[in-house]
């Protein structure tokens, strides 16, 4: 595959386009995934050889670059997003959804060689999930799409990365950015135990849940003492600050050179489905961090954290996001 | 709902209208259900809870109504599909697959009060199926859909019923066609216990495979045996002929006044992927009996196994039916 053979040469030694000012310059670059959710409603599970009737079903937009890139849109950065869908209806329909949320779809490929990411999942009606990932294109987005890329990366404010697609893909996107001195965020999600080093070197603001942050560091972490815990080891290992979100105790900061970690609680609410909160954060943030710099880090986790609170309030993952106009003006 | 209220009330006492000449004739009508099949690959399959990395994915064509109206199409009948799809991408893909088959959608309703049947399959690395099936427009199939397709309905040669729709829909579908003279193909499946026993009487080609045939009949069907048995019982209630689908074993064949039954055997073969293979069967059973009505009943159910036995030979349900251009002129 020529994808592996691109991957053995470091992308150091590509030819990468010297900056041209044909490039359009962007507030936010995400370096993702995109996948369709397809959920079914069933009274239970399926066991293996069973056929089950479900109620109800339905296709939504997820994976959790898209999810970033379009809250961040919706609350009016210039968005692109970096990203691989199939030659198929979902990646045409993912592209559809794109440039209604006003993202560029400049860096949207598409291959035949995979179908779209898609998640399939079964909701019982006791709640539970069963979920499948099936990556598909996702896992085609390489190095060649980057080096297209590459100008628009560094000529960014912003460049938000998870690890949904290859994680060497993810890293090599934090580098280029970091080394043009454009701000990175990364979001350590799905976590891998054995997360290269260099992903914590190439990061502005690290920003994990807590399942992320006790898999990424052996401490499990139910209360906010075990999250600065466990932010004070990802500190060490050279990102220059930690965020932990901890679901309704809003999320824990931290920062190197100024180790005291900063609890930031949220509003009291009941959630109606907390779906894709992490990633109306971690939009959010990207937002603040590339559209309202003059504020501290402090302020925009508490605003970016009153968000994705408000993406709490309603059904569905992107469905659920707001945009600036159904917002307070205090948040802006 | 408007729908339940028009089932109360006895479709022969709805205006139907009086036979037009307006109305195209078809050799072969088929009141039944489509369903987009969503089909994932993965090593084993979720259990609540989690989430499952699958290596593959791919939407297929299915339905058993839609299946065996294309497979009726490929060899050659003209063919019209009563059924009833959502307003989205997956009801707008159906529609074309249709056309794409030369089935024609005249009859083929899209509703936005319910999404596209669809059936999201789960295939672990045994090769074991999980399956979830939400019916969604299927179950919207309504008497006024009917009363819309009654002239096509009497003036075909064909009319062919599943059980994937309302059952009480497609039984007044099965009485319209009866009561006109036209031949009426039913596969009571899926199977339930307690069939309305006008379904019995309403049919001419009553054709079920080894498992249905056990659900109505109390019969645990494994052998040709058990098959002339449950098929005894199943001519009992009224339908004019009995055929039950032996998979590798070939069919049983048995008619009303000639109790002596027809084990047909089919040829030989190592199967790729018998999905969709007893759809193929009842395709191309509707073809004959509208094309070739020369040919006796065994005839005719020999065919379709030679061709229900090329469809297991490549992979995928639609996608394996064979189209007259790809069989041997022995069978037309």
């Amino acid at each position: 595959m020529s994808q592996l053979r691109l991957l053995k040469k470091p992308i150091t030694n590509m030819s990468i386009p010297a900056n041209s000012s044909a490039t359009a310059a962007y507030d936010i670059v995400v370096v993702g995934s995109c996948m369709t959710d397809l959920v079914s409603f069933t009274p239970r599970l399926p066991k293996a050889g069973e056929t089950i009737h479900g109620h109800k079903f339905f296709i939504g937009f997820g994976g959790k670059g898209a999810n970033q890139c379009i809250q961040a849109a919706r609350l009016g950065a210039k968005s692109t997003m970096v990203c691989k869908v199939g030659k198929d209806s979902f990646g045409e329909n993912y592209i559809q959804n794109f440039k209604s949320n006003g993202v560029s779809t400049e860096y949207v490929g598409q291959t035949s060689e995979a179908s779209t990411g898609v998640a399939p999942i079964t909701v019982n009606d006791d709640g539970q999930n069963a979920i499948v990932i099936v990556a598909g294109a996702n896992l085609l987005l390489n190095c060649e799409d980057l080096v297209r890329a590459t100008n628009t990366i560094r000529s960014a404010k912003v460049v938000v990365c998870q690890l949904e697609i290859q994680p060497v893909i993810s890293l090599e996107a934090l580098k280029i950015a970091h080394g043009a001195g454009v701000k990175t965020i990364f979001n350590p999600a799905p976590a891998i135990a054995d997360l290269d080093p260099d992903f914590y070197k190439n990061t502005d603001v690290f920003c994990c849940n807590e399942t992320e942050a006790g898999i990424l560091t052996g401490v499990e972490v139910a209360s906010v003492e075990d999250a600065t815990k466990a932010g004070s080891k990802l500190l060490e290992k050279g990102c220059t600050s930690v965020i932990v979100t901890l679901g309704a105790e809003g999320t824990l900061l931290m920062t190197q050179g100024q180790r005291a970690p900063l609890h930031i609680p949220t509003k009291n609410v009941k959630a109606v489905d907390t779906t894709g909160a992490g990633d109306s954060f971690v939009g959010a943030l990207a937002f603040y961090m590339a559209n309202y710099s003059c504020l501290d880090l402090e302020e925009m986790s508490r605003r970016a954290c009153a968000i994705a609170t408000i993406s709490t309030q309603a059904q569905g993952t992107q469905a659920s996001y707001p945009s600036r106009p159904q917002l307070p003006p205090e948040l802006f």
